[in-house]
């Protein structure tokens, strides 16, 4: 069960820069392509002649050929032409609302005409030469809200990610949750500690001191249908912690856009976009490669913990103050749910 | 579905030399193995013992021997002996009408009762000096129907075969398709064209000019269960095309068995019969190596095609001109399943 | 189906030396590990917190953390600790019977109230000196009871281990089956015959002639729920066979622990204990290797056996003489499975 009335990161802009993307998302087999504008586009991954997958196909000057037979698709979803045919009669495929914005191309699986691009949350470090981002895909066989849960729940730094980011203190400092409308914000955070070294890194990477006492902060927000913005940063300690002057900080959000694919298995885009340095592109690479090793240990946990769910469906699992803000965020989820109950999704 | 009462290609003499094959054809488990007159045996693939594979058992002077506690199983699927044991209370097994002929091994999956020799049309280039034969075998996962669908419709070749066989003008070429009886016959002659790749490479082996312009044909035969033989070639342009004397063409057989393995699965036994230069065993491996390449072009789209349908099975496809060949050879299918639902097929 | 309520190995000591070790025998997850006093402990692996898997966890001096979020299980299943959490109501997880002995980590996956150590029958050479132990663990995907048929019918080693411990005098040889109570014995004995190739190693290893008429035994017991010991040897011709003094012979005893993991797969824990030269550790490593060398033949056999029993499930397959060993051993698995009914297994 997953919201298809919203948006979604369906691909990056290389991923059809020269060639048609087959990708699943939401249960819906797509193709996506740029059209005669240059604009992105998706359809059904369907030929409506003999069901090709129209990814296998080619895009000439934004024009989409099946890779069969030749079919000529338009980017409404309906056949421009067929060598030696007459395409009238043929039934089109459906389109998808898709919008290129922020360095992503998002898609809407449900209902075209219920598609509201106001409805895309701004993304400030996206549009902004003052940030720069990295980052990078997974695919990972879980129910995207077990992903969720696990953002907005980061105690499980200090045990998955023990060597990198996460540290005892993490255990130690109490969450608060809170609820605005449909965002979920879960904060944490911690003083006068000493810096792991993801963030050691990263100090250094901002030419700041990486053996001084630091407070750490983590700022978790999810926004439906299941994006988590994580505000994370280390400032010398004293200096104000999260609110303290860029010159006294580490401070970056890790951005994690989860789009189902199947009921159990995910496109898990995950990167981080930071305020410091950001035209060093080797400290992008080396932030991008540390995030990378961190954040693949996740997988094996997540899908062993779906397969353990999937063999006991009938139990129930602990709610703890820890679990708030996954808790929340299934709330909010559920009321979209509830709400596509009433809407056409198709 | 497909027609278990009809000849289909199991395997190939060699495959057989040395040691029993185990291959599923039709929905049977079958092991092949070489009897004590040398003749070609197709039982079931299932020891009445203990249900081990009788094709992980070894052929000695014709004796088949279950691999696993030593019963013989005679050719025609009655147990010869054991050791230590009385056999006569044996159950049988199942036993599969085999013939050997054109250089294949050929199973009737059906009611042995029913086979007939004649039924096995005549394949004038396999008996025959004057020809060359060279060819390989593919397992792919689609409904053997998927395949007939492919090779009755050449304009394919123009988008999956585009650097080798692939030219524009095939779609431009009108296709005209007739019915004799169970014979489907899919034609296309175009002329005063230029060579593709392929066929420059087969006008060379025939010590003739690739440079100039031909005509070139393409005649797709469909007979049953599911053979389909393509009369393919180019002529110098103006010796008269498909008519045109052998020192003017370069003209060969496409050879297509296909032989379902299971409802969604295929052996698919492909190659290439000539009449021009048989005796250069050279030029025999350089034309098997290029259509196998060629033909493997066809696998990843015919099996994504097969999980397309899969997912939308209520989806009717078009059926335009150019698959008049494909959807009249599944008519033929069609009567013949109608046919044998009438017959005993076990 | 198989008997919960019984001992099965679950796992070497070595498998939890550094860390956890999730395992799944009869089809429960489980997590195996050192407690406090160094004492092997059974769980299921399964958090009670969100479902991760504790064999992803780590063990510190014998205590167990969820490598997810830090939750702290007891031995008891019980949780004792997590942080910033009071964990009084947290539910429990199953705990599991288990004991290390002989040499192995033994689990009761049924009811641990049931769970009676007197039922682990005593191994003679795994606690005695005198004798040696070389062994490992193969994952087949059969039917439990298909091995264990296959232990208690040694004809296979004519065909399966043609070449290093079969010889065609095993099939000569009547064999005699007797049921003791819940032990079926199976023996078979050869005499004056020629070694094959594993015995000559043996016989050398023991510092014998190799190239001597031999007398041979086999004497295969089966106890529940799915052990198969078998007493295997050979001496010089008319020494006494089986009751040759020591320095006669070369005798072993090839050790069968089979544990299910589902209904279709098993745990297959092989081995052979001697007891000549028990001291000569390249002795053990080289007939560890021939075995395991050996043992792997069956492998594909048995895969195959069972898809083909899935694909036939009607199928009534022949009990022979030479079967007997394995249908009362069935038998008694039957009784222990009807007497299982009556009981409370979780």
């Amino acid at each position: 069960m997953f919201p298809k009335n919203a948006w979604y990161v369906a691909c990056m802009p290389d991923d059809i820069a020269d060639k048609p993307l087959g990708r699943k998302i939401c249960g819906e087999s797509m193709v996506f392509y740029r059209g005669p504008e240059g604009q992105a586009v998706a359809l059904e991954d369907f030929c409506p002649h003999r069901g090709a997958p129209l990814s296998l196909g080619k895009v000439e000057n934004g024009k989409l050929t099946c890779g069969y037979h030749g079919l000529e698709m338009g980017c409404d979803g309906k056949t421009v032409s067929m060598p030696g045919q007459r395409v009238r009669g043929f039934p089109p495929i459906r389109k998808f609302a898709v919008i290129e914005r922020y360095g992503f191309i998002w898609v809407w699986p449900g209902n075209p005409d219920l598609a509201d691009e106001s409805k895309l949350h701004h993304l400030e470090w996206a549009d902004n030469p003052a940030w720069a981002y990295g980052g990078g895909l997974f695919h990972i066989n879980c129910d995207y809200r077990l992903m969720v849960d696990n953002l907005m729940d980061l105690t499980h730094e200090t045990y998955v990610h023990a060597s990198s980011i996460g540290q005892k203190e993490i255990d130690e400092a109490p969450v608060k949750t809170v609820v605005n409308g449909d965002e979920v914000i879960t904060s944490r955070y911690m003083e006068n500690i000493s810096a792991p070294p993801f963030w050691r890194m990263a100090l250094r990477g901002n030419n700041l001191a990486d053996d001084v006492p630091v407070d750490r902060w983590q700022v978790c927000r999810f926004t439906p249908p299941s994006h988590v913005m994580i505000e994370v940063g280390v400032a010398h300690a004293g200096k104000g912690g999260y609110d303290a002057p860029a010159e006294h900080k580490a401070a970056s959000i890790v951005v994690d856009f989860i789009t189902p694919e199947t009921e159990t298995s995910i496109w898990y885009f995950w990167g981080m976009a930071r305020s410091f340095n950001p035209q060093d592109a080797a400290l992008t690479a080396s932030i991008r490669e540390g995030q990378g090793k961190i954040f693949s240990e996740d997988l094996e946990m997540l899908e062993k913990q779906q397969r353990n769910l999937l063999a006991h469906p009938d139990r129930k699992l602990l709610m703890l103050n820890i679990d708030a803000g996954g808790v929340q965020s299934r709330k909010v989820i559920d009321r979209l749910l509830a709400q596509e109950a009433t809407q056409v999704t198709v």
